[in-house]
Order: C-alpha cells, then structure tokens, then sequence
C-alpha cells in the first residue's frame, strides 16, 4: 500500500473502541435464547454498541444521502440509457416516485439528495443539495475524470453533509448513489485497487446486453491502459471516479469519525468505501455491508474487505435500495439486546439443569 | 404420494389464481429502474399482487400466531434444555420477554401465543390462547406421538386461529413455535415425507454437542425403525408431530384458503408445512419461505419446496423469529409497487434512447 499522509479538511477515524465487547458479549449470552442462535443479529448488535460505546445500542434517525453525479465515459457507450436520465432521475427522487423514495420510507430513513455534479441542467432543485463539483466529470477514455483538487473538493462537502446529519442525532447511515456510466468508473478503481483484471470487474449495469457488455469492456480496458498504474487513492480516484463516488468517499471518512453505523449499499457505494478504506482502514469497523449486488464485480469486491453482505436479494439497482432494506435488520439487532429478558431475569432454566 | 381424501372441517386451498401475473409484470417493469433490477422484491411483490388478487398489494395488521407444545420424546434426553422450559418460555412469551416480542415489536406484526400442549402447568395463563390437545405428546420412542383423532383435533383449532386474524384484516402472517425436543419430531417428519435418511435431518438443536448430536441420531433411529414406513400425512404426523406442529399444519391451510402471505419460519415451521403440503400442494403458492435455518437439515427440506430463502443470518432459535424479520421485505415491495413512478409518469426516458 502506498503511505498514507493525513489531509486537511478530511475526517480523521478511530479504530473501533472494542473495550465493552466482553461485556455486550455476556448480555447478548443470557438472552433467553439459545448462544449464538440469533446469528447475524448478535454480530450486529455487539458492533452497533461498540461503535456507540454503548450497551443499549440504538437506532436513531437513521438517514440515506443520495449522490448524484455525471460521467464523461458516458459518451463512450458503455450504459444503455442516455446521460440526461441522471438529471431526470434525480427529478424523480425530488418528486418522490422512484425506488429509493419508497424503500425509504417504509424503512423510516431521512432521504436527502445531493446534486455532487450532474451535467444537464435540473429542472427543479427545490429539496436538492445542489453541491455540484462540475457539470459532470471529464471522459476518462482520454484524459483524467477529475483533477486531484476536484477529488479532494468533492470528498470535503460529502463529510460535510454526514456531520449535519450527525448534529441532527443520525447514529445510523447509508448512501446511495445515480450517476449513468458510474458502474464503469467503479469497475475502474475496483481494478487498481483492488488488482483484480478489469474483465472480472465489468458487469451489466443497468442492464447491458452480450454485445455491449464487450464493447464496455474494451473501452474500460483502454482507458485502463492510457493512464499510468497507480493505486494511490487520490490518484485513482480523480482519474477514474466521479463526484458522487468522491463526495461518498468522504462521507464514509465522516460517518466513520461520528461513530455512525455505516450500511453499505452496493457496486458503486463499495467502490466509495474503497477509497475511504484506503485512506483510514478503520473505517471498515463501522460498516454494515447491507447486501450483494447482482452487478458482476460486487462480490468480488465484498471479498477485499472479508466481508459477508447481510442479504442476497438479486438486486441492481443502486440509488442505496440494499442498504435502506437493511436497517430493520439493525433495528431487530438493538430491539433483541434491549428489550430480551436473561434467563435469569425470566426464570428460564438454562441448558443442562 | 398417497391418494389425498378431503377431511372434514380443514380448510379447502384453491390454486393460487394467476389471472393478474401479466398486468402485476407490466407494472413492475415500467417503474423507474432497469427491469428486474429489484430482484427478490420484485417476484415477492408479484406473488403477493396475485394472493391478494390485486395489482395494488398491501401488508396489513401482519400476525404472527407462535404455537407451542411439549414432547414426549424428552424423556430421551434429545435436547440439552428440560422440558419445563417450554412453559417457560411461554411465560416469557407472555411478559414480553423473547426474541420473538422484540423481533415482533419492530415488525409491527401482532403476536399471539397459543397453548397446543403444553405438559408443565403454566404460572399464569392471561393473554394466552389457551386451548391444549393434551399435556404433550407420547414418546414416540415407544408408541405414537399422538392418534390421528387427536391430529386432526389439532388441526382444526390451528385454522381456526388463523380465520380469528384473517376476519381482523390480516393478510400476512407467519407462525413460530416453542417445545423442547420438536427439532426430533420435525426431523422425523422430514426423513419420512421427503425421503431423507435420519442422519441428514438431525441437528443440533438449541445447541447439542458432539455426543449429544450421536445419541440424537440413535434415538431418532431406533424410533423410526419402531414404526411401519408411512408416508400418509396424518399417520406421519400421528406417530412422530407435536400438537404444535399439528396446529401449524391446520393453520397453513387455513391461511391459504384465506388468501394471505405466509411467511415460512425455519426448519420445525417448515416440516408443519410438510404435513399440509402433502394434504394441499397449492398451500406453498402462498408461501415465502423467510430464511434459511442452520438447523442442519433445514436446507434440504427448502430443496424439497424448491424454495429459496429470503435470508440467510445463521440464526436457529425458532419462536418465528426468522419469519418476523421478512415483515419489512414484504413492505417493500409492496411499497415499491404502490408508490414508484413509471417512466412515462416521471418523464425519464427509457433505455436505449
């Protein structure tokens, strides 16, 4: 790994304070319940309370940031939907109408939207944190996306926006994504840093055929190919990356530094992660992987982290939908640490008697 | 499989009518995202479109009916809790104490606990649906469980529990079950109705050890070598079910003649479901299997439904406690199919523009 300077203006993340882990390892031990027989459940519930130094973990307006950005790779061909949609979609999670609307409210999440640096022009911004970068990135098919000081003038207002969420009492928080073509700048840093080829990090985004599939393939191979190898972050980051994948990369750095439970969505909001990871390992400490993108290269990119996503449900589709469908899972993780009686409590004889 | 004969007083299940799958697919697909992009939310959002017979599916006043019984094949030693934790627990059911208050709790999902034979006499009955077969089964080590009266008695109050919710509005609900050893009845169940020898159905139970697990096995032998090979539903259920599982069988039928969503807990839920699968074969077109159990055997008899599980979080405590966290999937998709915009509405332009 390269060295790793500290930068201004950037979050500063604590490895995880693991001193109550014996002690919420016991309370979670005398549930009535049989050991370990909540599963998953009980990995949770020990790490929401050593992240929030807590025995009686909670979960507290628990918020979703959507990013939003363009791509120049776009204009290579590689999505089978028009780059105005970004912008049009956006509309749409301003109206209300599209996944991450209602997966949000049945989950109870604070929705907000954040224009990171969309190239059409909005029709409405009324309810949008219109932050933008750019108009876009630049195609990195010839030239780098962004430049270093773009990277890191995106990845500040992305802290930015977390550490508002965290002033509002948010202890819990997932980030989703909208960008068309940002499953190739994710393919793209999944490569350098994570060294696998980049055939085994492109897959179908949005829904590519046989022939289009090759065709983003070459052009990532290429575009690979014209820029010096690298897996310095920064560098990665503003050759391959976009403004909503760098502004998410700070808010990662952010949430980690307020002790927030952070839930992972998927291919573009790992990507993210492995920016931030890379900048302060930490931060993976206070990561829920919320699920496994049926997008090619996502579990490959789970594996870099050690990390078993909390569902598998076929989905693709980004904008933060696996992650908001995780949060009644953390919900059941501190409603069983906090409301269960021990079998002390309950009269219930243990194993054996 | 043996000629089904219709028994009086257990509910009658039609095929589920597929009259909708066309319009329910249309709608799916011209919402704001690639197609099929919401995976496993999509299908759940379809099957339940047509139980409901409507294009609008909804989650309302979800029940969850946890049955519990005692065993006599305790008496073998099968399980390293006494068998007076059944009543305890069921205690603890009652004072709001289990994972199964909590985890129902966040769901939003009204719980009620029924007394299907229970053999410990219980401190206090009030909240409790109090309506036993008998004070446990017999050992089937020795003789059968119970006679086939005393199943179909069972089963009926088991349905009849299910109508009480379906005339209150439920139109989802998922069932538990308490009763020390039933990890023996329901890997007895399973070897005979599905055809798997005994040693691939047994596990370990709240948590047996490595000789507890062989003396299990040896049991569960000896006991099926005891009594004639059957595969007769109500004869299998007879000799080696709970009166637990036999309410759960009823109540199956029972909700798929109502038309609602049910959600599949895990291995001792799944072998009830056996039972009235074998009675009804549409019971499971009304059925979302919520998890996978590690329960060793649980995922050979989601083979044998050909199911997939929603989720998979390592957990084998029973009560319906892995049916419970399916709730909020369900509200998603129903959520995603009520309130996301199509393309046309939204004015996003669609692929391939």
């Amino acid at each position: 790994m390269t060295s790793l300077p500290r930068f201004p203006g950037l979050p500063e993340v604590e490895p995880l304070d693991q001193s109550l882990r014996a002690e919420l390892q016991h309370i979670i031990d005398t549930k009535t319940k049989p050991p370990g027989s909540l599963g998953r459940l009980e990995t949770l519930a020990r790490q929401m309370g050593l992240i929030q130094r807590t025995t009686h973990p909670t979960v507290n307006r628990p918020a979703m940031i959507v990013f939003a950005g363009d791509h120049g790779i776009a204009a290579e061909g590689v999505s089978p939907y028009p780059q105005a949609v970004t912008a049009q979609m956006v509309a749409n999670f301003l109206a209300g109408g599209a996944a991450i609307n209602a997966l949000s409210r049945v989950a109870g999440l604070e929705l907000e939207v954040v224009n990171a640096g969309i190239a059409t022009p909005l029709p409405s911004t009324a309810g949008l944190v219109d932050i933008p970068v750019a108009a876009g990135t630049r195609n990195f098919a010839h030239e780098p996306a962004m430049t270093r000081d773009q990277a890191l003038a995106a990845m500040r207002p992305g802290a930015l926006r977390v550490r508002h969420h965290a002033a509002l009492g948010s202890n819990v928080i997932g980030f989703g994504e909208m960008g068309i073509a940002n499953t190739s700048a994710a393919a793209c840093l999944m490569s350098r840093l994570c060294g696998v080829p980049i055939d085994e990090c492109v897959g179908r985004g949005t829904g590519l055929d046989n022939a289009g599939l090759a065709r983003k393939r070459n052009v990532l191979a290429s575009a690979l190919a014209h820029h010096p190898v690298s897996t310095d972050p920064f560098e990665v980051l503003a050759t391959f990356g976009g403004f909503e994948i760098a502004m998410m990369a700070g808010a990662y750095l952010a949430a980690a530094e307020a002790r927030m439970t952070i839930l992972v969505d998927g291919f573009i909001a790992t990507s993210a992660l492995l920016i931030a990871d890379a900048l302060a390992p930490s931060v993976r400490e206070y990561c829920v992987f919320a699920h496994a993108s049926n997008e090619a290269g996502h579990r490959r990119m789970l594996d870099h982290f050690g990390a078993q996503p909390l569902l598998a449900l076929d989905m693709r589709l980004g904008e933060g939908s696996g992650a908001a469908l995780a949060v009644p899972l953390l919900r059941a993780a501190a409603a069983f640490v906090n409301e269960m009686a021990s079998f002390e409590s309950a009269g219930v004889a243990n194993r054996d008697v």
